[in-house]
């Protein structure tokens, strides 16, 4: 990989994710080396993805390069690279671009979509926690309008203006509420020539709350705008099949659709190596003490989605949300550069929940905090702000800012574009993939 | 393709480029149906892809949803088709989404690059047509930087860090001006480990001036310019071959680069079925007469760089430019319109040479106009405010704007970000077509 030895201690970081740069930046200024790895070369800035998919948002404002975050610290080295494997015996991890030793290794690989086995599902529904993913639901929403443009079959028209959307947490109610306001806002003008109002937006959740893990309040607010915005809203309903064409689910509900987004659960992105008979939960997250140390190693550490630390308060580990993360990032930082640099004992981590929030549309939001709890349009400026705050550089908000104003004054999102078309690519990597779609990366 | 019958003359575009809409513009408040086909959904603003290949822009911000643009049109249709034949006997044209009959045709189709018939180049080459095709060189371009880090053969970080442009027109001299900044801002930042300072730009032009076709005074200037930026320029210079790592020219001079873009020359994107014999002159555009008419047909014109119409001032036919196509389009929309309404004759099309200009980098510009040429900062300041007044779009022109702020007050472009890796798509391109290059498109 080239990176020098130095006498310094080497920090070998797997993710450059919320908790990876928040754990770079406390640890990079110090006398230690260290040495950030990530399949891309910049952090994705997850909880607005789904703006990107729905037209409002462009992917470059939502996206920073990880290298320009740490640039200023002499002692950062970042490497875009897959991580194949860890060899805890020899202290060194194996990748795509070769091998590195570490003296400390945290791994802050966050989570992938979970689908609990279901192949089917997984080879013909859409996700959306990278930039490419969410680019690739941009295309075929729109790519499914052009062709319902085309064909004379109102059955076949449905399918394509039908969206289902598995799961009703943040990522799902959010997405589901854009789409309504797509429906209401832009379709009639766009496609004149088409019935839009025949257009469906669903959502599906197997629990009876949406915003599970936020008030009844909350949630119940939440359901009221959805409705408000024309959602279908299908609870205790649990989705078992997609065929790329048909949804089947654990009750008599079916859909015929051509897009079913797949929002119904994660699970921790673990590495291989790493024994996971005993530290692996049933969320597939590695089971940390209260200094992030993953169970039965004495230099490996994970934060963030990938670590279940369990206490009285979470018996099943912390939420898997971007504030854990931060803030286990940046505790871990400051344990290491004690323990490492002054030999002090570590401090355990307390989470300090601030909150949970979500949007559902314009003027349209719900906010828990530890001691108030409101909804409406001041939630709704809350939640711009949050997010604006916690987006990564000076431009990126800057950018945000603008399109956010131009969208609630215009009614409008304009980067409706499609710049890959999704069906050519899915076609080609099926064609070359030989039909094994279990194995398709889009990417 | 679910078009209607209805009592107006139908009028079909191919191509939503500069000439497609601003003639549809013209048209649609008529009475005739308007029916615009693109293989894409978007307009693009060719003039600033260069700024998206270098992490300058956003791709979103310099494309714009051709529905948006003629929305409140009710006769106006926009189908996102590629066409594949013109039945000029049948007035029908053919499609992959089908058939359409045509009362009257226009061929705005734009122009693609030209190889001049060398197909090792076309198929090893970069080149910076589409927001696709830009997006793919600013993919490989930090691919290549990211890839530099790892090896240890001087030769290969060489190779990597080297950049090959053939073509000093506006595009390859905007580039050349990107990559030499970038060069002198970001790389020793982003590459600390990496000796930046042996990157390369180079710009081969096979005649003895660069900006050929602007002034002397121009020209010299830019020159000028190119070389206090560092980059080395080789005149009377052609490029005969690449085979993905060598560059040979007709001289002794020779590149090793991992890099070659093809900005040397364009074609008329010619559309097949109309007789090529009779009409198609030597840079491969239809000749047509005073009044954008395809010469040999009746009812079928053609505008902007696929059309060539000669004159006493322009015997070649004029410049591939976006202010002819515009003009062009505009023009033969007036002529439409009174000649379809009112059955009164055309008006013969005369080009208003508004002038042309270039920019090499910060504060560094070239501008001809009629009147007045002149250079450097001033110049520089009205490139800006020309490309933002022809920018479609006003959120466009906002986000367009304030990157350009922020990367003049900076010195930085914080678009570099590689979404879809470009040597990975190449990869399984090839393989999927069993390594019959030709035949490559990446979109």
């Amino acid at each position: 990989m080239n990176i020098p030895q130095t006498s310094y201690p080497r920090v070998v970081i797997i993710g450059g994710g919320f908790g990876g740069v928040a754990l770079a930046k406390k640890l990079a200024k110090q006398e230690m080396q260290v040495v950030l790895l990530d399949k891309h070369n910049y952090h994705t800035f997850q909880p607005l993805l789904y703006q990107v998919s729905t037209g409002g948002l462009e992917p470059d404002s939502i996206a920073y390069p990880i290298r320009k975050i740490l640039s200023k610290y002499p002692n950062f080295y970042f490497r875009l690279a897959n991580v194949e494997t860890v060899d805890a015996a020899e202290n060194t991890i194996h990748t795509d671009i070769g091998p590195l030793k570490y003296n400390y290794l945290v791994l802050a690989t966050g989570s992938s979509t979970n689908f609990f086995g279901n192949k089917e599902i997984e080879a013909n529904s859409m996700i959306m926690k990278t930039v490419p993913e969410a680019l690739n639901l941009r295309s075929l929403i729109l790519e499914n309008f052009e062709e319902a443009l085309l064909t004379d079959s109102i059955d076949r028209q449905d399918a394509l203006m039908n969206f289902v959307i598995v799961g009703a947490g943040p990522t799902g109610v959010e997405l589901a509420g854009a789409l309504a306001e797509i429906k209401r806002g832009i379709l009639p003008k766009d496609y004149p020539d088409l019935d839009t109002r025949r257009a469906q937006i669903n959502i599906v959740q197997s629990g009876d709350m949406i915003l599970k893990g936020m008030s009844s309040q909350a949630s119940k607010k939440a359901e009221d705008y959805l409705e408000e915005l024309g959602v279908n809203i299908w609870k205790n309903t649990r989705v078992t099949g997609y065929d790329g064409d048909l949804v089947t689910t654990n009750t008599d509900l079916n859909f015929n659709t051509a897009t079913l987004i797949w929002a119904a659960g994660v699970k921790g992105e673990t590495v291989k190596g790493i024994d996971a008979k005993d530290c692996i939960t049933f969320s597939n997250r590695f089971k940390v003490n209260n200094f992030n140390k993953v169970e039965g190693y004495d230099t490996i550490f994970a934060i963030g989605d990938v670590a279940c630390m369990t206490s009285e308060a979470y018996p099943h580990g912390h939420p898997m949300v971007a504030q854990v993360a931060i803030q286990q990032g940046k505790h871990l930082g400051e344990n290491l550069v004690n323990f490492i640099e002054a030999n002090k004992s570590m401090k355990p981590f307390t989470y300090k929940d601030k909150g949970t929030m979500a949007t559902v549309g314009r003027n349209k939001a719900v906010v828990d905090m530890p001691k108030y709890k409101f909804q409406g349009m001041f939630a709704w400026f809350v939640w711009m702000f949050v997010h604006l705050f916690f987006l990564i550089g000076f431009r990126n908000r800057v950018v945000v800012f603008t399109n956010w104003v131009y969208n609630y004054i215009r009614f409008d999102r304009e980067a409706r574009l499609i710049i890959r078309p999704y069906k050519k690519q899915r076609a080609a990597l099926l064609r070359e993939l030989d039909n094994k779609p279990k194995d398709i990366e889009m990417s």
